[in-house]
């Protein structure tokens, strides 16, 4: 049986030198040269049996959903992923190769963005799998952009169509940095987030955090094929674009009359999210995507 | 039942404000203002069954110890920690205020180093209880000590007695944090690491990375009272003192002649580990302290 070293000393092998990084994994921690900018931090895990299935997802599957939820994090403020760090609790049964898998499925992810692997944790247990991702970005000339900067008046956009993820796209996505990147740039973003926990629910973070409410229109919410695959289980393909979670596109606001693209719906002083129907009646919009409970 | 976005509001309202954090938990990203100086950055989680058993300690004691685990590595480099981000896995049976417990448990670890928690992901499931710390540090004018600068005739040194942690100190240790700065700032130090995994494999950290053998006088190792107090294990007090992990002393060679407390022995250019008996004959040091196997 491989012991942790022996991954360890693999790794190394694995890792490209950099200037950034004068000492990666190895010693009791990394080291980097950080540049002269504003750093933006988080941590994300994924489950066995919540946020993938090992029975069913392979480890670079799994590894590539892990990397990628920390790289939408970073497309949601609209800045430069650097580096991330990573720990894996992993089941004693596994072995070394399972190991090398969800590190390579890591790395995929990671490269698409030049994004370094410049530490890590690894320990097998009788538990279930668990991968934990901190990631490292750089707001590098764009100001990140938060959750509450929404104004009555701007216009709600997304950059793509939302529902059915179930089906497979939730293991699967690519991080909109770029498209972020561009949006702040060029348009008065005004507040940003990714969709991760749906659009009802994470339309209220936005709404919340910046002291408004928001009417979404019906009829401009953009659904996804997936989500019509999905109407036999009884539950509308609207309700599914509106509901279900980790479609990973972005959902933002702007100052009027700046975007017409993708427009679902406008920032408004009533506080609450509300759906307006073709008829033009209004009625609550309730949080219906997925949430925790401790 | 409560929610995750409840224990977040919480989390919320425990956070001091920061001119280093302008903004904390709460968005997609933390916003940390950096300040111009090398970033040292790791990652270490702690296992139910593992590194703890929740069946016997507390929230607030398994909290405590995930983050000083991570400060312990901050002392082996001799960096300043500087904020930290932490995440949980939490059976589904636990509930909120198991959760506050943990993260008032990781907040009383990073509050005696003025460690800021700046973010973090909880999330509920059927799996066994895992926390996660990433630690950010920088070097505040000492350089990082590494552990492959150790040289031939360096002497060999621990910052306190060894063995027998299993019967609680791993559970509640301080992180070496001032004495290694002091070291680092007072004596020619050449390599450090925190004991974790026992002096025997420790030690080899350090022999292999620095191209070095060691040779250890067994008169002069610190045998801890509760390595004395499990000797009706059959094995050793010395044994002990040389192979269990998780003292979270340091071990750290100087340049000879620099620093005589707590001398356990000296770089040599032979490589391997080597035990000096009292009756001055030598034998192997084979490790005998803790690794994961995969």
């Amino acid at each position: 049986m491989a012991g942790e070293f022996d991954f360890i000393s693999w790794i190394r092998t694995q890792q490209p030198s950099s200037a950034l990084v004068p000492l990666a994994a190895g010693d009791d921690l990394a080291i980097v040269n950080w540049p002269a900018d504003l750093m933006l931090v988080g941590v994300d895990q994924v489950l066995d049996g919540v946020h993938f299935d090992s029975a069913r997802h392979g480890p670079r599957d799994i590894g590539r959903k892990a990397m990628n939820r920390n790289l939408s994090d970073c497309a949601a403020m609209a800045c430069v992923p650097v580096a991330a760090v990573a720990s894996v609790a992993l089941p004693r049964d596994r072995g070394i190769d399972y190991a090398k898998q969800l590190y390579l499925g890591l790395r995929s992810a990671a490269d698409a963005f030049d994004c370094q692997i410049i530490g890590g944790d690894t320990g097998s247990w009788d538990g279930r799998l668990v991968v934990t991702v901190t990631i490292l970005g750089r707001a590098d000339g764009i100001e990140p952009v938060r959750r509450s900067g929404a104004k009555v008046g701007d216009t709600v956009h997304v950059t793509g169509p939302l529902g059915g993820s179930i089906l497979g796209r939730h293991m699967n996505f690519t991080p909109r940095i770029q498209w972020a990147r561009q949006l702040a740039r060029e348009l008065p973003i005004t507040a940003m987030i990714d969709l991760s926990d749906g659009l009802s629910r994470d339309l209220g973070h936005i709404a919340r955090a910046s002291g408004v409410g928001a009417v979404i229109d019906a009829a401009a919410v953009p659904v996804h094929e997936d989500a019509i695959e999905l109407r036999r289980d009884g539950i509308s393909p609207l309700d599914h674009a509106l509901h279900d979670g980790e479609d990973y596109e972005l959902l933002f606001t702007a100052a009027p009359n700046h975007s017409t693209m993708l427009q679902i719906g406008r920032i408004i002083e009533e506080p609450g999210l509300w759906l307006q129907q073709p008829d033009a009646t209004r009625i609550p919009l309730d949080p219906g995507g997925w949430e925790h409970t401790l």
